[in-house]
Order: C-alpha cells, then sequence, then structure tokens
C-alpha cells in the first residue's frame, strides 16, 4: 500500500503518481536507441485441480536485457464458480481477461493525462462481457463463438480540465492501450505442445 | 486449498477434479434450454496512483439470472515494474493478459479430457508475449502495432494415454477456450466515457 506515499510525493513533476520526469527521460531514451522498446512479458502456469490452476509471474525482458528487479513472483489462482463445475478458487480466466483490459487502458490513460499536465482526481471503470457457452462447449459452434462477443467498457473519469479534454485523455488511452488492442484487434497465438 | 480433498474425491464420475455427471448433465440442460448458455462477466475498476489500480470481481451474469454463489470479491491488483514507471505493486496488465490465456487453455482442456475418460497427471504452460513498446508509447506507430506481436504458448502435458490422444486433448482445449478465441480473433469493445 504506497498509495499515500506517492499522492505525498505529488509534486510538479509526478504528477497523477507519475514521474514525468522520469516518463520524458524514458521516451527521449527510445527515439535514441529504439532497441530498448522491444519488451518479452511471460507467465508459468500449473493446473492443479479441475478448473483449479495457478499462474506465476516475474521475469521478463526489458531494455536489451533480462530485468532483475523482482524480488519475488506474483501468484495468480484462477478458478470457475460452481456453476461452471468449479469451487471458486479464483477469479475465472474470461474475467481476468476484463480486469487485463481495465487495468491496461486505466494505466494508459493515467500516463496519458500525466503526460499532458491533466490532474486526475478518480478513474474508475466497470466491464461487461457477453458470452454464449454454447460456442465454447461445443453444443452450438455454428451460431456462437467460443470467445465474448462484446465487451463493454464504462469509464467515469473527473480531474482538473474540462469534460472534453478529459474525454480526449480517455481516448489517448484506449488508443495507445497494449491490451485494448491485443483484444480489440487479435493477436496470434502459436501454441507448442509436449505430451509425455 | 481444495486440492487434497479434491484429489481424494476422485473416483470413477470425478475425474482430473471435475464432476463429470455434473459436467454431462449441466450439457444436457443447456441443450434442452439453450437460453440458459448466455453468461455476462464483469469486473470493477479503480485507480489508485499512477500504473496502481484495482479490479474488484464478484457478480455474473448465469442461466437467466443473477449469481449469487459468490459471498465475496476477488481483489486483483495491477502495477508496472520500474522500468515502466510503476512502483510494482502487482503484475502488468499484458502479464494479466497471458496468465488469463494460460488459465483458460488449461482450464478447457482438463474439462475436455474429463469428459473424453483420460486421466491427467499434470498440464503446466510457459507463455512469452512479444512487444515493441514504440507503438503503445506513440514514438513509432508506423512500424509498431500497440498490442502483442505474438504470444508463444508451450504446453506440457502427461496423463494416461498416449501422447497422440493428449495432444488432441490439447487441441480440443485451445479450440474451445474463451479466452484464446477472444484473443485470437479479437472482441468488439465498446467504451463510453462520464467526465465529471
Amino acid at each position: 500500500m504506497t498509495e499515500t506515499a506517492t499522492f505525498v510525493k505529488d509534486t510538479a513533476t509526478v504528477r497523477n503518481g507519475v514521474d514525468t520526469t522520469t516518463m520524458f527521460a524514458t521516451l527521449d531514451a527510445i527515439k535514441a536507441q529504439p532497441e530498448i522498446a522491444k519488451f518479452q512479458f511471460r507467465a508459468r502456469n500449473r493446473w492443479l485441480s479441475g478448473a483449479y490452476n495457478r499462474s506465476t509471474i516475474k521475469d521478463f525482458y526489458a531494455a536489451c536485457g533480462e530485468d532483475t528487479s523482482r524480488t519475488e513472483a506474483f501468484v495468480l489462482d484462477a478458478g470457475e464458480p460452481a456453476i461452471l463445475l468449479g469451487t471458486d478458487t479464483g477469479p475465472n480466466p474470461a474475467e481476468y481477461l476484463l480486469h487485463a483490459l481495465a487495468a491496461c487502458v486505466t494505466t494508459s490513460l493515467v500516463y496519458s493525462a500525466a503526460a499532458r499536465g491533466v490532474r486526475l482526481t478518480s478513474v474508475e471503470s466497470t466491464l461487461e462481457g457477453d458470452l454464449d457457452v454454447q460456442g465454447a462447449l461445443g453444443i452450438n459452434s455454428e451460431d456462437y463463438r467460443n470467445g465474448y462477443e462484446q465487451i463493454r467498457m464504462t469509464i467515469r473519469i473527473s480531474g482538473d480540465a474540462p469534460a472534453e479534454k478529459l474525454r480526449e485523455v480517455v481516448r489517448r488511452g484506449t488508443d495507445r492501450s497494449v491490451v485494448f488492442d491485443s483484444i480489440a484487434n487479435g493477436v496470434p497465438i502459436a501454441v507448442d505442445v509436449i505430451a509425455e
């Protein structure tokens, strides 16, 4: 919980909890040396039982090398509610997808606001994803896809700028979000199987 | 931690921790009354500071009504590592996306194996997502997209079936996964903004 400390630090160069001096220095460094912009993120997942599985997330590649800043892995438990045959050991994967989207758009718009000199007071979002499981369950694959049919995201934002400026900040957030683009436009997924 | 209890319960009808009697009854129920297959999953996210934001996940719509089985919300914290201007308050959104994919494919293949009478011993996966942040940072949007360029997933699986059968189970898992389809083929995202 670094909330209080971060807000206290919110002086001229730190806006919305983002150190804009470091932000602009990072942008300049990438412009000067574009190869440092290559990232590789990773996750490892292990099945436990039924719908219960667990990911660990720690290392990643950035700035031409392996990042070593994390001393411990993040641990994420997934599950399914009873109606989907699980024991509710965690959010289900489709819910995690909505969280990934919400988190990415939020961070993107907060950074965008910081870069534009807009101080935000609050950002809250609610997400809904529609799904007919006849697709994924193989009952009716002609009429229903396996994935979400549509995702709706409502973003409520306030800050020290006119409504139109805040809307522009949200637009930049969605336009620049890694996860928004990945889900809206799709990503090729290569699968390799080792069967033992 | 229901692992032990679930494994002890792993008798004829419970396979891979999945109650196959309930599974087949669920499939029959949906075939008889397809409208119960409509689901809506949800997430609520609140910005805390900088790259630090938090989702709560609890309610969802299923089987023609609001699910009330969860007594508490799941809480998920997102962040960014220092190199991306955060304070590492959680996995970053792009990492959460990989976790969602891993978890969904794993559950789909475990269920598929249970339905086919294949007892699994272990399922582990590693995921890598490639990204050049020149896109998302707006430095070079012509040559780089904002989202992942590619995701690679390596699945190591073992069980009481020949390797070819295990490979088929994995294929069914990816073919039927909600999140795999959502990411591989994309989902329309509608954004509504309330600026105050």
